[in-house]
């Protein structure tokens, strides 16, 4: 019992167990590799959030010790990603801070409140509420924020000043200052932009023509951006870029981060509140479905809750660290896990690895152009936007495309916070509005099938006066008063009606409110010597219902099968009619 | 089409084409009957909504004619309620107004915001959306308001100063101002509540014993209130109750209310929008029921939309004519039916009835003390107040359970907006909450019936290779991921499975979040070589998943009924094995 919950909460108990030399050399391989990728990316990620560059490199040490303690997935990288950079600078925007001390504070608590978020509801084993995000919002909301952070680096391309986190901020403030476009910048930045989108097209290609084996060919390509950090340092060094106006990272303190509390400011911790719970609840779901999908290649699990846990404690780490959020990345995941990560020990080196580049690298990353590293920003998540998903529900379900739609069109054009609420908001409406108004067929037996369907749909026999109705919906609040029209209507038009039945297949529940409405519709039924009886209820519904008078006082039979529930009523009136 | 489409707007044009001599007299009796109740009712009202006297009356004229033109019931009376009186004063005084004007103004926005709101739904056919106030809510909801609303009246009885519109804010408020009870005001509204209490227990049975009939006895006994206020207003006059410190009604303006325009305060507006949704909606829905409790007495129907469109008018009405919110009052409707009234001309004469009383009788009526009018509404509310709810839900379900406990508990605790608001949102996110961890049941046939049922509550057959589970809830985003668990659980726990069936009895929708979920199990099964089967698949269903590649790609069959399927499979199996 200790043992098992050991393991539960401390899943690196497990593999722990079975570590061995062989686990070691392909983690510590992938470390490398994933090192590689992620120092451009933390700086570039650090650039989005608004934040200075060694906050990103911050950002991916503590946090990714604490996923290798606490985590669940084997081969999920943690650290700063795009989508959470964004919400970052959004939420920390609004505020209208005046200085950057205040500003990185803002950033350390929006860490803080998302990683105590995360732990309690991992804590509550509140895992499932994740999957309230249906696949529509986050797709639309994932196409959405790609295109607003590409748009929101092309300032750096141009070397102008803009901002904005909506669609139509970003696109009138750059407009507004089209005129002062830094002409070295865009040089740097075009260079950028297109080496990195034809590496990323043709590169690997390339490579495997020159008879370079395809696992190494696939990671040079990835390492793509750290070539053109590489060359760009060198260009900004030699033509000295920055005395032209070249924004470039700048100093940076070398040294590891050192302890930081991010302080208690009530009026922070207020207005950050919401937006903290959208991160992480947005970059949980992220990491989750990542995570599920690489485990599933490797026939392994991960447990939503210790997910929770691990980010919660992650992001925690992060704030008092100096860093800002974190999540798992899709990307830099599927690089660690193409790599041969075995064990979350692979994130424990790679943290090792992003220390030994903050001590040593930083002299030579000041004078990296920023724009640098929008390209690469821009690069990485236009691979995120993907607008089949409209088409593909359009044709599938209007519902489901509606929950698209309306995340996609109120991101780009209110923001991440409001489009993602409104998203959330829409899917459970169109849901709950669904199953206020069920579909009720009646049904009639396919001839000597004993099997009942609608008869609008399928040859069946029928009796005109016994009624069988389907109910494809639990009956709760929202519909019961839904089925008691339905029922009225149809012995308003029939006239001969002797029998309702209710086919109860589809009923998971009658709420109380559902009940009360069932026994008004069997006091009038009795009133006007109808029959009310209900067929094939399941077992759940039936212990409910029988801790009410409702059977006692039914107008009728509770019938185990519909076939049974027809064939003994017209037994009955054929006795009768004798 | 035409005559059609003005007797779904104007219900009045069918009613009126039958009316006759024996229908005018039925609601001219019925409405001189409403008109003495009302008169009190609507000064208490008034009181209780913190507006002058003459206010309540207004609420009473022209609002009844517009429900009488647009309205859809029969019987149903309208004007100022209990419950939409204290949200009045609640929401009014939140806004912490000055002056008496600004509060009137106030309440004429009220009025109007929520005419505007019903009336909006109402040409929307929005009339559904009251379907999402549960049972166990409005219950919980009103017995709290009742409660509340007593306690709030207790100060009138005392003579006292004291506010608030919660429980605590209520006995803490009181509990500070006991010193100052005035002793005739405490005899007056001593003397009312006993007098209100003797009359509603013992007054009906005292009468009959004089050989009364039940129908006058009955009348006179629902009258009381009048009597109450007639003994009251002889009792100030002769003992100069006024000079001693006992608050009466005061001077009313005489005659009839003018066309007041509420008048354009954006500051108003935006503070009121959010409490005039509310006092609609909870309006709405008491009306509606009863409504549709005295309906179905005479086989009559009311048309939700259409009761939206009476309120929204009636109210409306209300603002324009110096009222305050107003809809269809509970005991009113039941004495106007009780009374006799046929069609809602009875309204229309009890508009007039008030009339000649706002112009004939205030200078009587500013005799009347203000105790008499709070016992009046104590009396009536304490009515409303039921706790047998909560037995009844304990035992039959606990979500529902939860449903009313939240809504009363914090109704009496923070006051009627949380409260309802509150109840709405946990009755929704417990249905949610259930139907995203459905009961999944393993299923098998009871033998010879071709019928499956859960072989945990049956005797069964099943076979070791085939395992068939009955999923009784609809597959969409929120639980899509636990069927995906639930079928990984049970593979995981016996390897000779070959084949899994789906039986979608209950399943009424698979949304695109589903679809993608039951993709991936058909990819992963595939690959064990296990075979993925669907059964009873409903019509709109399969409606859907044929516009996909779903049925294509799916590595099994789509059997119409479950006995097909295993039996079918069951006869390969055996086929293969020879």
């Amino acid at each position: 019992m200790t043992k098992s919950l050991v393991s539960t909460f401390l899943p690196c108990v497990d593999w722990l167990k079975t570590y061995n030399t062989r686990t070691l050399s392909d983690d510590l391989l992938a470390a490398v590799i994933v090192t590689i990728m992620l120092v451009p990316q933390s700086l570039a990620y650090a650039l989005l959030a608004g934040v200075p560059a060694e906050v990103g490199l911050y950002a991916s040490i503590l946090p990714l010790v604490l996923y290798t303690v606490f985590g669940s997935s084997r081969t999920l990288a943690v650290g700063p990603v795009a989508v959470a950079s964004l919400m970052t600078a959004s939420s920390i925007g609004a505020l209208g801070l005046q200085t950057q001390a205040e500003y990185l504070q803002a950033a350390m608590i929006l860490a803080l409140l998302s990683g105590l978020f995360l732990l309690v509801l991992g804590i509550l084993r509140f895992g499932f509420l994740a999957n309230f995000l249906s696949h529509p919002v986050v797709s639309g909301f994932i196409t959405a924020s790609g295109i607003i952070i590409a748009l929101s680096q092309v300032r750096h391309i141009l070397g102008i000043q803009a901002d904005g986190d909506s669609l139509p901020h970003l696109l009138t403030s750059l407009a507004a200052n089209m005129g002062s476009i830094n002409g070295p910048t865009l040089w740097v930045g075009l260079f950028a932009l297109c080496f990195l989108f034809a590496s990323r097209l043709w590169l690997k290609t390339l490579l495997l023509k020159f008879g370079i084996t395809e696992f190494v060919a696939s990671l040079i390509t990835k390492a793509a951006p750290v070539i053109a950090v590489l060359i760009t340092i060198f260009w900004a060094t030699l033509a000295e870029l920055g005395e032209q106006g070249v924004a470039l990272v700048g100093e940076i303190p070398a040294g590891l981060p050192v302890f930081a509390f991010p302080g208690f400011d009530l009026f922070l911790f207020r207005e950050l509140l919401i937006p903290a719970i959208l991160i992480s609840v947005i970059g949980y779901v992220e990491s989750v479905s990542v995570g599920k999908t690489l485990a599933a290649k490797r026939r392994q699990k991960i447990n939503q809750n210790q997910e929770l846990i691990g980010l919660g404690t992650a992001n925690i780490a992060s704030a008092f660290s100096g860093g800002f959020p974190v999540t798992g990345g899709f990307s830099r995941s599927v690089v660690n896990f193409d790599a041969g990560a075995q064990t979350p020990a692979a994130g424990f080196f790679t943290a090792i690895g992003i220390a030994i580049a903050t001590m040593t690298l930083t002299e030579y990353l000041a004078l990296l152009p920023k724009a640098t590293l929008a390209a690469t920003i821009i690069v990485a998540v236009l691979g995120l936007v993907d607008f089949s998903i409209l088409k593909k529900t359009w044709n599938y379900s209007k519902n489901d495309f509606i929950g698209v739609a309306a995340t996609l069109v109120m991101t780009l054009l209110a923001g991440v916070e409001i489009g993602v609420s409104v998203g959330v908001a829409a899917s459970l409406i169109l849901h709950l509005y669904k199953s206020s108004r069920p579909h009720i067929a009646e049904v009639g037996e396919i001839k000597g099938t004993k099997h009942f369907r609608n008869i609008k749909r399928h040859k069946v026999e029928t009796s005109p006066d016994v009624v069988s109705l389907r109910v494809d919906e639990s009956l709760y609040f929202a519909n019961a008063s839904y089925l008691e029209d339905e029922i009225f209507r149809i012995l308003g038009e029939r006239k001969q009606i002797r029998h309702i039945i209710l086919m109860c297949t589809a009923v998971n529940e009658i709420d109380i409110s559902a009940l009360e409405v069932l026994e008004s519709v069997n006091e009038i039924l009795r009133q006007e010597g109808i029959g009310f009886h209900l067929s094939e209820v399941k077992g759940p519904v039936m212990d409910c219902l029988e801790n009410t008078h409702f059977l006692a006082n039914l107008n009728g039979q509770v019938f185990l099968s519909q076939y049974q529930a027809v064939h003994s009523l017209q037994m009955e009136d054929t006795l009768l009619s004798l």
